[in-house]
């Protein structure tokens, strides 16, 4: 997949492309009026666990990771767990819908001749069923995972992985994320970034503020003309 | 300070030794009605950028990202927090109360010719001021900070300060944590953990449970004994 544009796009896909809080209907089903409440927990419980096992050189996949977390958020609620519900709750992962105006900004971007790409903590099983689930497969030039490095996001290693699928240098990438802390550490390694603020977050305090922040993905294709149009 | 005790024990400062939860009080002269829920998130912002900055290699000291922290804290709590009342915040931070039995148990430990060190993610100026406000001075072998390696618990290189600091392997030192991921993380890294579970959190799912769990710091002097007790 050639393109024509000076910068190629790449995703985050949980919470950016893909809601991550469609599992609380899941769990309504299993635990009623506690789906918002485990949904919240288990994703933040999964991020921490992402972080410290980057730090402590204890890498497990993102699949292993998300059972773990899921374990600890239904430990600290209480919320009985058997085996039955671990896999319904943990298929639900597998089956994240796109957020309501992710496909057509999408096929927009490459009816534009953008290069896309996805770059996300999912393991490769994780993010194969999520893109194929949302037929999306035709228009990601690479679906990029963590696993290949062993190592989480905001690890410099991972963002490379998409300067080295594309063959473009960090400041030809726009990378897409709506976790601040993400389009943080992707600002540290180089990347242009554009956060996805879907939850109105105050902008994380960490040095590396956004190059655009936009309430949902419909700002994109416009900001992407905008850094196209810079001179090098 | 030399031992004919086998193990030497490490303990985590903030949270472990040292209330932060103390800085409600001086919230609640802020922001009145506002300090439990200032300070849980003003801990968990100060810990996420410990992490993310360790994993992102942009280092900054602890003072930094306390403060960091806060105005994130802040802004997400729609709090106006001026200089002055920055300041007066960070200052209570200097000014962390020992728990009820810390000192107690500290003392006892020290007459029953246990070295002791402390090993935390605080700058060295913040664990002085912590160790000489609460009249600790004499009580510690070492006070060693994150900050001679430029990265955050749970990283190996931050526990292998106590072993070189202490001349000891990794199996004769017991460390002392009422953070979960830092007991696992330094289980992980090969300490024997006591985990001093203050808020009868859930176990952490990472593959690294404590050896011995307690509700308060009064259970480990016997704990010590029975670990000094053990043959080679």
């Amino acid at each position: 997949m050639q393109s024509a544009r000076k910068h190629a796009v790449v995703f985050d896909a949980y919470g950016t492309l893909f809601d991550v809080h469609c599992v609380a209907s899941a769990i309504e089903s299993l635990f009623p009026g506690r789906g918002s409440q485990l949904s919240q927990l288990w994703r933040s419980k999964q991020l921490e666990y992402t972080f410290l096992r980057t730090i402590g050189q204890r890498y497990t996949d993102f699949w292993a990771i998300t059972e773990s977390a899921l374990q600890y958020a239904c430990d600290a609620l209480m919320l009985p767990l058997d085996l039955g519900g671990r896999h319904r709750l943990m298929q639900a992962y597998l089956e994240l819908s796109p957020f309501a105006e992710t496909l057509e900004v999408l096929v927009a971007l490459r009816e534009a001749d953008h290069a896309l790409a996805i770059l996300s903590n999912g393991s490769p099983a994780m993010l194969q069923a999520l893109v194929s689930n949302a037929r999306m497969e035709g228009l990601f030039a690479h679906v990029l995972s963590v696993d290949a490095v062993k190592q989480y996001k905001p690890q410099p290693a991972v963002y490379e992985l998409a300067c080295q699928a594309l063959g473009l240098p960090a400041e030809r990438i726009v990378f897409v994320s709506s976790n601040g802390w993400d389009a943080a550490g992707a600002g540290w390694f180089g990347f242009r970034t554009f956060w996805v603020n879907r939850q109105a977050m105050p902008i994380e305090r960490l040095d590396s503020p956004p190059r655009r922040t936009s309430a949902t993905l419909k700002g994109l294709p416009e900001y992407l003309d905008s850094v196209d149009a810079l001179a090098d």
